[in-house]
């Protein structure tokens, strides 16, 4: 019998997708969405001198990026105080997370997350053959202590914690982070996703500490500095961890357009502070209307707000459904009690009106 | 002691990279190379109207990509005539290599390849603890016959050969082919990889059968195409065995403005027409420099002459060095016999010359 044989482990798989996206969404829908506040991108774009330089760099992508990133990582290390040796850039936190968790996780490995976090990690937990401890979150916030001491009860290789948390909003200040870095098990990796850290006040985040081997950050230029489509993300670390991704990594992986357009992006201080404002607004918005609408917004350190619909899951998921059948495109939280919510991310301000005009009626149609 | 465990197979594999970037050897050096022929890129760049789609792009570079690839794969599914569950797209062939060794091989599986063929793809084997077979070329060409007879032997997984062939530039005729998919032995897939294709004279890749679950074909925009810095390669396979990277992909890996460029140049049949005339011009060009200095052209199937020095690896290393001193970046082959020649990508008519100008000295260099 010609044909591929599939590792046991591939054959293991299921053949689920952690996201839909909008695009496969209009295909079925048969008509685009007025309204894109589902995904957390950043509606209000890069830089302009990001954009400038990517469409020049148009012209150049002939060229293969150069495989070491090495104006990118410059100039990262640079910004945070770190040696470039510390800084792995990766095709979005997604690939980087592909590959930490290979380095790592053998099949059978333990790994420690929040039941309900960020799928996308499970995925490639499952697809390495890890074996994936879930805690529950302490209300709407991830539990550091619960974490910490479910990765020493079970040895994990990994724990996984975003700050901000996405589905939530929440967020941990950078005392408690900081306690959490110290409290990580002997041979334990915590890996801290701070994707959404640029919307967050300030002392979120714990300073960075380049010699800690007990704990790898994630970055990304898709959120706060709105290059979802480029695919840029970024991981700092102690200078031998980061060099293992060497051994694995698509060396010739990350796109040259991207590279010039991350790297006019980060220079760009005054455009991510606008937009910073900007998506503070929006949060403030989005949060009256829930509120005219008799819901309740949780605080969010982020570009989204997740809205407390007041009843179970299955009242949240029909709202959801009513929303996106008047083309407003959102996305919930997985798990139960979060479940109970919808998340929206920041929009302009035409955004914001599509959904507080949808919203009523979405309602009405969910409790009817 | 705090920190990570890497798995087993991650601490064993070695520190090196496939390929060093020309940028790498220019920051060393100090100074730009003068003529860019080393990487097999296409100097004469994508689709006038690629270029325009991808600087129109950057602005929606806010927007996460489709990950379903679902627009590209369609146009890709029409111009080959298969269906689009037949296409998978993803960054660069070395990036579905990766995948496509995570699906099938093991540790401790057997794997054939040509010793001297593409390093990444050995990259990837040992990545996942694969077991590398090499078989040698027959004089400049792959020799499918051995490749075949090793498979069976050794029970392999994955056996590669790519047609036409890097760093050779030697190819094989449909009907080469065609036999040798016939002989894959049961349990073997056959990696075809047709990255120089779009060089080849027609006739030179056998017909695609989509129903055919012993071979996996890569294509890519890399080459033919010249979008290398966008990253965008594809395989096209039997649909249970294309269905199965959706296990395991970075189903968000593809960067936006890629995939737009992509569809452009793909649309643009007038302009990979004149890449092709230009690019056979140029191999023109570079043979007649080969022999105008006593070496001897290689024939070649793709945007690369590979050029015998007459001597040994050691006097074509010398060759290289001196060439590189005088600014003109190539790369040659790793491995013997091969590693006599030099590899020059095909380039504009001034980097035809500057190659031209540098080659004597550089020969009289290596000879002192």
């Amino acid at each position: 019998m010609p044909g591929p044989r599939f590792t046991p482990l591939a054959l293991g798989l299921p053949a689920t997708v952690p996201f839909v996206g909008p695009e496969t969404q209009e295909r079925a829908r048969g008509r685009p969405f007025a309204a894109r506040l589902g995904a957390n991108e950043n509606v209000f774009g890069p830089s302009p001198r990001a954009v400038a330089a990517m469409a020049r760099a148009a012209a150049d992508v002939w060229m293969y990026g150069d495989p070491e990133n090495h104006d990118l990582r410059a100039a990262l290390a640079a910004h945070h105080g770190v040696a470039p040796g510390n800084i792995v850039v990766g095709e979005g936190i997604d690939g980087l997370l592909g590959y930490l968790v290979r380095l790592l996780v053998a099949p059978g490995d333990a790994v420690v997350t929040s039941d309900g976090a960020y799928p996308t990690f499970n995925f490639h937990v499952a697809g390495f053959g890890g074996v994936l401890h879930k805690v529950p979150y302490r209300g709407d916030h991830e539990d550091p202590e619960a974490l910490m001491a479910r990765a020493a009860e079970t040895g994990a290789k990994l724990v996984y914690l975003a700050n901000p948390d996405n589905p939530m909003g929440s967020w941990h200040g950078a005392d408690n982070i900081a306690r959490m870095i110290a409290a990580v098990p002997p041979g334990t990796l915590l890996v801290l996703d701070e994707a959404y850290v640029e919307f967050a006040p300030s002392g979120t985040a714990p300073a960075i500490d380049p010699e800690d081997a007990s704990v790898i950050r994630m970055r990304t230029f898709s959120k706060g500095y709105g290059m979802a489509g480029a695919r840029v993300g970024y991981a700092i670390g102690a200078a031998p961890l980061i060099a293992a991704f060497d051994k694995i990594r698509n060396h010739f992986g990350m796109g040259r357009i991207a590279q010039v357009g991350a790297l006019a992006a980060l220079g760009d201080g005054d455009w991510l502070a606008q937009v910073q404002a900007r998506v503070a607004a929006a949060r403030e918005s989005l949060s009256a209307v829930a509120r005219d609408n008799g819901l309740r917004p949780l605080p969010s350190a982020t570009n989204f707000v997740t809205i407390d619909c007041g009843g179970d899951g299955a009242f949240a998921r029909r709202v959801l459904a009513e929303l996106v059948a008047r083309d407003i495109f959102v996305r919930m939280p997985f798990v139960a009690p979060h479940d109970r919510c919808i998340r929206v991310s920041a929009g302009r301000p035409q955004d914001l009106a599509a959904f507080a005009a949808a919203l009523p009626a979405a309602l009405a149609a969910a409790r009817a």
